[in-house]
């Protein structure tokens, strides 16, 4: 199986250089004043060098919520049951969640997929790639075999193939799970050495004794495991979890068919980490949505190399942040096609250039 | 004039508290750990108390571009020439402009106002209400006459009253006009005491050179006209700008008939810091789309109590942050309409609640 994933990470190619550069000049014609759009621009920028042109469009746009349960949740991290990850699936599946909502707004589908929820979903729109029924309880021991999480990561390659192959042209990461949380932060931990204290949020919104409780069980998985931080499929299935696994796969799949993905919150940021540990190439078809209220993601946008494009406090997950992004994709598209150009509108340059 | 004025100050009122504590209370009915949707919450929460419904909806969307000249130009403040009003006045009538794209992206209509531009305009899309061809120098006098900018103030109370006849339920700021972050500036220093140095910015793009100059003849301008920081309308007549006075006046009549007015960059909330100053109540109707990267923007709204929603490193003005940020005015009300609740998706409650 890590030859069918290396076979993927090795497709991973460069931004490609020509239709940034074009992309630049573009800018540079249109009717405002050179770099006054400030970020809109550089993400018009990096646009172009993903998709290979100067005025990229993407009209089919594809959430992917992955959904996992985590063994972990048996020593009380969360302030919510396990069963909340079943139930909300079917809120998912039947339109009433955060990022249904969203996703409608910025005109994308979204395609839940179980990768390890602790039970069995039945609908018509689940799509099922569950490798097994959640982690196991991380503390006492491996969340889940070698095997499982490279099952897992390509589990998410394939989702992304086929989402591409329907036509998909951008991904946003989304996710549920209760306690994954816990385990996206043993992963920034375990990969990049920064201690539990820091990296651990209060997730749900739990309080300081049980914040306190959760950073101790993450020293205690990192000590029962000794993941090795050089070797990211150790570390993802000592500490990770299954959606986490799946984003990674996700983020890879669609960074070697060239498709942007835009990371949600702190759980796809944990993968977009295993996924650089795996393809460092990769992190040049991140976009960054937004920095959550999550403590610690923030340090992984850092270690990413990305910088967020909104920040408003969320920290609930699923693709929201993600979903709310997509206006600032169509924003930048729309710039490139519709607006004048300084000849077009017969308007005075500026002096200086 | 100055009783026309007070008559719409006069009729601002608070929002509305049973809306507000409603609106509190189905945010944390639905689906999702409390809070977690960070400051989309607090601007729901905001938005029911200025439209006093618990769900509101705002279809009618109207960005107001207030264009006009500085007589200020003739000392080299800006890297562009005063033409470029006129010019850009035409792109954007014609609908070429970056705010007109980001408006029909964001479902608003542009309204291009004429209140004070150096020159005729013809189109059958222009609003005229020219107060006069542009203010003179206010680094030799006074900018404009006390009655010229109660007329401004007057004239931009009667947009947003027509346009909310016609059934504008949402105003965006915008604005145009060569050397307008000069005159705003001053504003920002006279009104509240700030040292131009830290007022004035780079504009459309000046070097360090030309800020120090546009620095200098700030302090001119204060020196020469010592605008009363007590009498806003003073400030304005000395040294602000007719599309100042126009867009204090349309957020005046805006927050009169209980319509939230999306702020967009450094003028608009130059115009803002002159209602609040005529009308302190007139800010709970003010929403901040985002912080410029115009040195200066931040304080101002520090000084407005505002808290920005996005931080792009904008430097356009026009109206682009106001229109970029509708995407989270609708947002906030899908969530309030389109999410499941707890106990309508069959979803267990956090433990701690």
């Amino acid at each position: 199986m890590i030859t069918a994933i290396q076979e993927v990470t090795g497709r991973i190619a460069p931004p490609d250089e020509k239709a940034t550069l074009r992309a630049v000049l573009r800018l540079n014609s249109l009717t405002k004043p050179p770099g006054s759009l400030g970020r809109l621009e550089a993400l018009a920028v990096r646009l172009a060098g993903i998709s290979k042109v100067e005025q990229p469009c993407y009209s089919k746009r594809t959430v992917v919520v992955m959904a996992a349960d985590h063994g972990v949740c048996c020593e009380g991290v969360s302030a919510f049951p396990q069963e909340v990850t079943m139930q909300m699936a079917y809120n998912f599946l039947s339109g009433g969640a955060a990022v249904n909502v969203l996703a409608r707004q910025g005109g994308a589908e979204v395609q839940f997929v179980d990768i390890g929820i602790n039970g069995d979903i039945t609908h018509p729109q689940l799509i099922d790639r569950k490798v097994r029924r959640g982690t196991d309880n991380m503390a006492a021991g491996p969340a889940m075999s070698r095997d499982d999480a490279l099952r897992a990561i390509l589990a998410g390659v394939q989702v992304a193939q086929e989402a591409v192959k329907n036509g998909t042209e951008i991904f946003i990461t989304g996710e549920m799970g209760i306690g994954n949380t816990t385990a996206s932060a043993a992963v920034l931990c375990a990969l990049e050495g920064i201690p539990p204290e820091t990296a651990a949020g209060r997730g749900t919104g739990i309080d300081d004794e049980r914040l306190r409780h959760k950073i101790s069980v993450i020293e205690r998985a990192l000590q029962v495991n000794t993941p090795n931080p050089a070797d990211p499929i150790d570390v993802l299935s000592k500490v990770g979890g299954l959606e986490i696994a799946g984003l990674a796969g996700l983020i890879l799949g669609a960074a070697a068919l060239r498709i942007p993905v835009i990371l949600d919150g702190f759980i796809s940021g944990a993968a977009a980490l295993v996924a650089k540990a795996l393809a460092p190439e990769s992190t040049a078809y991140m976009i960054a949505s937004h920095v959550s209220g999550e403590q610690g993601h923030k340090l992984m946008l850092d270690r990413l190399g990305l910088e967020a494009l909104l920040d408003l406090g969320l920290r609930l997950g699923e693709g929201t942040g993600g979903a709310l992004c997509l206006h600032f994709i169509e924003a930048v598209c729309r710039i490139m096609r519709e607006m004048a150009t300084f000849e077009s509108a017969g308007v005075s340059g500026s002096e200086s250039v």
